[in-house]
C-alpha cells in the first residue's frame, strides 16, 4: 500500500490532469465536424467529454496525493503517458471510421493513434482523400499535441532524468538545476517553447495557405511539419499539390524544427543570435540534412534517374523529410535506387537536434560518438594520454559518455530484437528492419512492404504490435522505458 | 628518412621472417601434387620458391634493422600481413587455376587467399571436386595457417595493443606485462598455443578419418574445423558425407576451437581444470552456441520443417557451425524460415571466445557491454550509485569499457558503410549486409545471393573488394587497421 500511495497515485493525479487537457484538444475535430457538418459531432463530443470525465475524476479523487515528483516518478509518467493517452485518442477514431463503414481494429486504431502522438505518421488507413474531414484534422492534430509533449519530455524531463546522457542536451532556458525536482522549472520552460512552437506554427500554416494550399489542408499540414509527424490528408502525401513552392516551403519549415528549440527561446530572449549560430549540434543537423540532400541527388542524377533539376528538386526534398524524421514524400522512391531510400532511412536515425520534435540517436549523441572514437584511436597510439572529449567549449564528462554509448548499444539491441521478433511472425528481412527502424526513429514509411506508396495496414495485428512498441521506446529514448523492466527500479 | 629506418624497415624485416616460414608452407601442396600427380607441382615449387626468396631478401638485406617492436609498429606489422600474405598465397591458386583451365581475376584470387588466411572461407569457386587435391589442400591449408597466426595475434599481440579493449582477455599465460614491448614473450606464449593447436588438430584429424573420411578429407576438413575456416573440398560442403557421426564430431571440436586456447593452456600447466570450467566468458560461449543450436531446432520444430530428430540434428549443426563463425552446411538452410538464418548470422557476431580461431565481437566484450548497460539502468533510478562492473572475480577498468563500447560503435559504422558501399554498387540489400557481417565475422555463407549453396563468385570484382576489406578488417579487430588512418598515428 505505501509503494502504491508513493508512487503510483501522485502519477496517476498527474495523469489525471494530463488527461483533462488533452481531452480540451478533442475540441477541435468537434468543431472542424460541426462545421462541415461531417455527421461525427456526436462520436466526437461522447470521446471529449468521456475523456475529460476521466481526467477530471482522477486529478479530483486524487488531490490529496498532490507532492513533488522525483526521477522515478518522471519515469512512471512519460511511460504510463505513451500507454494511456493512445488508448483515449483511439477511441473516436474507432468509433468514426466504423460510423462511416470502414472499421478498423482496435490494435490498428491504436497502432494510429501511436503514430500521431509520437509524431511517427505511419498509417494503417487507405482512401485518405475519402475520408470525414475531422478525422483527418484529429490524425494530424494528433502528431502537433505530440510535439508539443515532446518539446516538454526532450528539454525539460528527459535531460533531469539524465537518459542516455540526455543531461548534456540541458539547455540555457533551464539553468543550473539544483535539486532532483521535475515540477518546478517545467512550467517556465514549457511555456517559453509552446511560444516559439506556436509561433513557428502560425506562421507555417500562413506559408503552405499563401503557396497555394487550401486554408485547412494548409492546417492540417502545418500540424505534421512543425511536430515532424508527415501524416497527411492525402493518399499521394505531399505529391497531392505537385507545387515546388509548397515543398521547398515545407523543406524550410522541416529544418528549422529539426534544430533544439531551446536554442530559439535563447537567442530570443537574449535578443542576439550569436550562440545560435555557434552551436555544433545545431550545424551538424544542418549539415547532415543538406549533405544528405546533396548526396540524394547526386544519387539521382548519376545514376540517370532524373535531370539535374528534378533530381535537386526530389532529393532534396526526400532527404529533409526523411532525414528530419518527418516522413513526407512526393513520389514512391522505393522505385529509386536502393541505396537512396536506405541512406535517407539511416539519416533519419541520426540527423535531428536533440530538444526538437525528431525522434532517433540525436545528433548531439552522434557527436561525442564520434569524438569518443577519435580518442580511442589517438588511445591506441598514445596509451598514456589523457584527453578529454569536448563539444564545443564544453568537457564532456565520462558519465555522459557512458551514458551515451549505453544508449546506443539499447537502441541497436532494441532494433534487432524487434526486428528479428517481425521476422519470426513472417515478415521479409528488409521490411521488418525498415519498419522498425523507420518506427524507433519516430519517422513512418519504411522499404518493402511498407514503403512510402504502401502502409502499415498490410501488417498483422500481432505485428503492428511490434511496430507500436518501437514507436514508444524510440519516443522514450528507450531507456527510461527499459528502466522500468529492472529490478531496482522498484526496489526502494 | 628517419621516420623510414625506424618505423618500416624493422617492420618489413620481420615481415620477411613471416614471409621466410610461410614459403615453408608450400611445400605441403607441393608434396600433395608430387603424389597424388595432378601436375601442378611445378607451379608450387616455383610459389614456394619465389615466395622463400623475397622472404630471405627482406630478412637479410634489413638484418641490421633488428630492433625491438613498439606498438605503433605492431599495428603496422598486423596490417601489412593482411596485405602481402593473401598476395603472395593467391599466387600459385592462380597459376594452378589457369593451368586447369579455369582461370579466375586477380581480385578473386586476391579474395580466396584473404578468405583463407582470415579463416573466413568464403569461396569464389565453385566444381570443388572437380578441383586438382593440391589446389583444395592449399585453400584450407591455408585456413590452419591463419588460424595459427591468429592464436598469437589474439592472445599475445592485440593484448598488448589495447584494441577494443583486448588488455582485458590477456592470458594468464602471458603474466603480467611491465613493458610494451612487443618481442619478449610472444615466442613462449605462441610456442605454448600451437601445441594446444597441433594437438587439437591431430585428435580432430584422427576422428574425421575414424568416423569414414577418406585420410585426406579428414586432414582438409581438419584444417577447416579448428581454424573455424570452414572451406570444404566438396560443393555440397560438409553435407557431402551425410554422416550424423561425422557431423557430430564436427560439432565437438567447433565447440573446443570456440573457446580461449589460453584456458587450455592454463589448465594444462597447472594441471587442473578448475579455472577452467569458472571462466565466465567460455561458460556465456557454450551457452550462446548450444542455446543457438536449442533456438533453430525449435524454429525448425514448430514451424514443421523437419521432424524433431532432424530438427535438432540440423539446427545443432547449423547452429554451432554459423555461430561458432566455422560456416559449413549440410544442407541450403536459406530455405527454412528466414528467422533461423538471421538469427545464426547475428549468433556469430558475438559467440565466440577471445583467444579463440573465432571472430566478431568476442563473447568477453558482450558480457563486459551487458554489465555495462545494466549498471546505466541502475544509474537512472540511482543517480549517484558507484558501481564497478565486474567480469568473474575481475573489476572491468572504465578505460576498457571506454574501448568495448569504442569498438561496438566502430563495429557496427563498419558494416553500415561497407554494406551501404555494396548497395550503392548494385547489390540487393539484403546480400549486401548479410555479405557484409559474414564477411567482417570471418563468418562465410551469408543470405541471398551469397547463401550457403551459392558462392561469392557472383559478386563482381568491385563488390569483392568490399568484402575482402570486411574480412581484413574483422579480423583484426577493426581499430588497430582504421588507427593507420588517424593521423596522430602517424606523428612522431
Ligand atoms: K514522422
Ligand atoms: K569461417
Amino acid at each position: 500500500m505505501s509503494a502504491l500511495t508513493t508512487h503510483f497515485l501522485p502519477v496517476l493525479r498527474v495523469m489525471g490532469v494530463l488527461l483533462t487537457f488533452f481531452a480540451l484538444g478533442v475540441a477541435l475535430p468537434l468543431g472542424i465536424s460541426w462545421t462541415h457538418s461531417d455527421g461525427l459531432h456526436a462520436i466526437w463530443a461522447q470521446a471529449g467529454a468521456g475523456t475529460l470525465l476521466c481526467g477530471v475524476l482522477l486529478w479530483v479523487g486524487l488531490r490529496r496525493h498532490k507532492r513533488e515528483l522525483h526521477p522515478r516518478h518522471g519515469i512512471i509518467l512519460v511511460s504510463l503517458v505513451w500507454v494511456v493517452l493512445p488508448l483515449f485518442a483511439s477511441w473516436p477514431i474507432r468509433e468514426a471510421l466504423a460510423a462511416v463503414g470502414r472499421p478498423i481494429s482496435f490494435s490498428g486504431a491504436y497502432f494510429e493513434a501511436v503514430s500521431g502522438l509520437t509524431t511517427t505518421g505511419a498509417t494503417v488507413l487507405t482512401g485518405l482523400d475519402t475520408l470525414p474531414v475531422s478525422i483527418n484534422v484529429w490524425r494530424t492534430f494528433m502528431q502537433w499535441l505530440g510535439g508539443m509533449g515532446i518539446l516538454v519530455l526532450a528539454v525539460a524531463i528527459l535531460p533531469l532524468l539524465g537518459v542516455g546522457g540526455s543531461q548534456l542536451f540541458k539547455a540555457e532556458v533551464a539553468g543550473p538545476i539544483k535539486d532532483n525536482r521535475l515540477t518546478p522549472r517545467i512550467t517556465d520552460t514549457a511555456k517559453g517553447l509552446w511560444g516559439i512552437y506556436a509561433a513557428l506554427s502560425l506562421a507555417c500554416a500562413l506559408a503552405y495557405w499563401a503557396g497555394g494550399m487550401t486554408p485547412i489542408d494548409a492546417v492540417m499540414h502545418m500540424f505534421s511539419t512543425v511536430s515532424l509527424g508527415g501524416l497527411s490528408s492525402h493518399d499521394t502525401s505531399f505529391g497531392h499539390f505537385g507545387s515546388p513552392l509548397l515543398e521547398a516551403i515545407s523543406v524550410g519549415f522541416m529544418l528549422v524544427a529539426s534544430c533544439n528549440f531551446a536554442l530559439y527561446f535563447t537567442a530570443m530572449r537574449k535578443g542576439h543570435w550569436r550562440g545560435f549560430w555557434r552551436d555544433p549540434e545545431m550545424r551538424a543537423t544542418l549539415v547532415a540534412l543538406i549533405g544528405g540532400g546533396l548526396v540524394v541527388s547526386a544519387v539521382l542524377w548519376f545514376k540517370n534517374v532524373y535531370g539535374l533539376l528534378e533530381a535537386l528538386r526530389l532529393g532534396f526534398f526526400h532527404a529533409v523529410s526523411i532525414g528530419s524524421t518527418t516522413g513526407y514524400a512526393t513520389v514512391d522512391y522505393l522505385a529509386w535506387p536502393v541505396f537512396a531510400p536506405m541512406f535517407m532511412l539511416l539519416l533519419s536515425g541520426i540527423a535531428t537536434s536533440a530538444g526538437s520534435t525528431g525522434c532517433g540517436i540525436k545528433m548531439v549523441r552522434v557527436l561525442i560518438l564520434l569524438k569518443q572514437a577519435g580518442r580511442e584511436m589517438r588511445r591506441l597510439v598514445h596509451p598514456r594520454a589523457v584527453q578529454p572529449v569536448k563539444l564545443g567549449d564544453k568537457v564532456v564528462d565520462d558519465r555522459v559518455i557512458f551514458a551515451v554509448l549505453a544508449f546506443m548499444l539499447v537502441y541497436g539491441v532494441t532494433i534487432i530484437s524487434l526486428a528479428m521478433l517481425l521476422v519470426l511472425a513472417d515478415v521479409d528481412p528488409v521490411t521488418a528492419f525498415s519498419a522498425v527502424i523507420a518506427s524507433v526513429n519516430c519517422m513512418g514509411p519504411g522499404l518493402g512492404s511498407v514503403g512510402p506508396a504502401a502502409h502499415y495496414g498490410v501488417l498483422t495485428d500481432a505485428q503492428l504490435w511490434v511496430c507500436t512498441l518501437a514507436m514508444v521506446l524510440g519516443r522514450l529514448e528507450l531507456l527510461s522505458f527499459i528502466a522500468l523492466l529492472t529490478p531496482s527500479f522498484w526496489r526502494r
